[in-house]
């Protein structure tokens, strides 16, 4: 559905508090650098939005649930900047991450005469962000695009690196594009109408970065968890900030995913095969992601580069967080399940399944695990009695 | 459908002539850069598919129309350099340059478990030129392309440019994106299978790198044309070469289509209504071209730029390659018809209909032209006696 923006007998936009800008964070691609904006009350101010492209139109992309809440806001905040605002409202959640509906965005554009300098702001969570850059890459070849995420997720995960995808029937992010945003707005308080299951996803993913590369870090998280599941403005612009510093400096080496910047899908590669073995929303990528750390900090303990004390202090660290520890148990045959499945989520790069391991000192590597310490790992992680994640450590 | 290349039960390949390379252009785009390499023979010979990226797979892309004349002798010729030699045939034309035609690429790809090293190979003309490639940038956001062009309009320009896309309902080639092959192969052997009509179509594309950019090729292809019309190979590899390095100077200085790329368009903006007007197909794009340039060139004689002499000589050469030189009468109001047919094709850039015009020194410019003006070009180039071109110039 394709509607300009502030029909005249929509709710007028909620007071706005005074937009403060707490931390700029640069991605720096040479000529592709973008800024990312962090602060709150950002969305509503005009100011947010100047020095962008100049164009004839701008088209915010959201979805069924966002809209409501924010759409009419952000679509106000452009009005000074562009002479039409218009914006397509998508079906809201992964199973919509297709083709039909990346067509819906490119038949609105089309439909209402967008030229090849338009720009797109993606207004939603990782799946609206990665259909609009996608979109964004495509229309007449490549027009400009904004992200505004307003999930903590896309915050400090999809806000960075420049990845955008579709899903095919035959596997997820198949059909995409690296496209770089021209800027990322990260309005703080547009969290706080996340869901409490969503908002504890999104800790997974800051989590990650202190494993990977920032024991600092990981001590900040540990002291002022509580501010942060309070989702208290300082703390969250502190998190959000480090992690995309942290995710930039890992991307800004290997912009187009050759080697280092697997060193991200930390806990992912045990998290991918819990979330396609219990079947995709069964749980949330986060929450598969978190109980993917504590499985692959095992396996870093096994092969002797953390101690127990340190696997013991993530697990706490990540249940405190409201995220599972404990595995799923997939199949009577379990390990071998699990295998089953880490094969054919790796099965691009032939041979032994490798796995991103990490040190106490915050370095990560990807390295190859033999199968039968994995088995061990995954029946020491599941949910039994007789081989708690506690008793092996 | 999708078939593992050299079925026991396949003709066997002909017979191959030595493999002749006549010319090798470089287009320099930094790391992006690629060679087209122009002679005889290539197809068949191993040694023109060496040096290219390494991968477990190669996928060829063909259509209908070319997979029974070329596609095995590709396979055959690509055995060695891959382990696994894959083929997927597409349906002929530009009807089918739509979204579910491309997922049959990637219907086979993921089928067949091509991971994003694998190569893929547009085997074919245009359209499979602009599918192929906008397939290999967002298979797995990006995989490697050659491209194997089978017409003369592919030769001497698609293969050059980066442009790839498909089209939606509401707009030809609004989807797509800029993305370089690694290596173009022009094997002019290919072009002895064209038929006539289609060939000469793709002359209209040489005729005019002439006027937009050497008098010194517009002398040559007077010269010559008779041998060219008889597919001599060293005329054509001449043709083909000076077309690639002209477009190749000019697309490398704008490779994102900001302004001077416009003057390829010399000729297009006039065969664009005619194609639009009589309904596409009607007559092939080369064939709207060749007269759409008679009339730019009409157009620039009253402009100034050019001699009626000039216009009389462009005129008898389009003619002579057995190109259309009087342009269709579209409606009663014939000129209103053409204007607003242009004023559409146009319509991304809002204001005056701009034209590329030429002078006799072969440089070519983008220039507003008032209405009136050009409703006398429309007129004075349109099939009937009472305003022959010949008349006016």
């Amino acid at each position: 559905m394709t509607t300009a923006a502030r029909p005249t007998n929509a709710p007028l936009p909620a007071p706005a508090e005074a937009p403060t800008v707490l931390h700029t964070v640069t991605i720096d691609l040479g000529a592709r650098s973008y800024p990312i904006v962090i602060g709150t009350g950002l969305l509503d101010a005009p100011s947010t939005w100047a020095g962008l492209p100049r164009a004839a139109s701008a088209m915010v992309v959201t979805n069924t649930t966002v809209a409501p809440l924010y759409a009419a806001r952000l679509c106000a905040a452009l009005q000074p900047h562009y002479p039409r605002v218009l914006q397509v409202v998508l079906p809201d959640g992964e199973d919509h991450k297709d083709w039909p509906t990346l067509n819906l965005i490119f038949d609105a554009l089309l439909g209402q005469g967008c030229d090849r300098k338009t720009v797109l702001f993606a207004l939603g969570g990782g799946v609206i962000g990665d259909m609009t850059g996608f979109a964004a890459a495509c229309y007449m070849r490549g027009v400009p695009f904004v992200q505004v995420p307003t999930t903590l997720l896309a915050q400090v995960d999809s806000s960075v690196g420049g990845k955008t995808a579709i899903n095919h029937p035959l596997g997820k992010n198949m059909i995409g594009a690296f496209y770089q945003p021209v800027r990322v707005v990260c309005d703080l308080a547009t969290l706080g109408t996340l869901p409490e299951r969503e908002f504890n996803a999104g800790l997974a993913e800051v989590i990650k970065y202190g494993p990977i590369a920032d024991p600092g870090l990981l001590d900040w998280i540990e002291a002022n968890l509580a501010r942060l599941r309070a989702r208290d403005p300082a703390a969250l612009a502190h998190a959000v900030r480090r992690s995309c510093e942290i995710k930039a400096a890992v991307v800004g080496q290997d912009e187009r995913e050759s080697g280092l910047r697997a060193i991200l899908n930390f806990g992912h590669t045990f998290g991918h095969a819990i979330e396609a073995g219990l079947g995709y929303g069964r749980w949330l990528h986060g929450e598969a992601v978190g109980c993917g750390m504590v499985m692959a900090a095992h396996l870093s303990h096994r092969l002797g580069r953390v101690s127990a004390a340190y696997v013991q202090r993530l697990t706490r660290l990540i249940e405190a967080a409201g995220l599972p520890t404990r595995a799923p148990r997939l199949a009577d045959d379990n390990a071998a399940r699990y295998l089953g499945l880490m094969r054919v989520d790796k099965k691009a790069e032939a041979g032994a399944i490798r796995f991103v391991v990490v040190d106490e000192l915050g370095r990560a590597d990807l390295c190859p695990v033999p199968d039968a310490l994995v088995a061990e790992v995954i029946e020491a992680c599941c949910a039994q009695p007789q081989a708690s994640a506690a008793s092996t450590v």
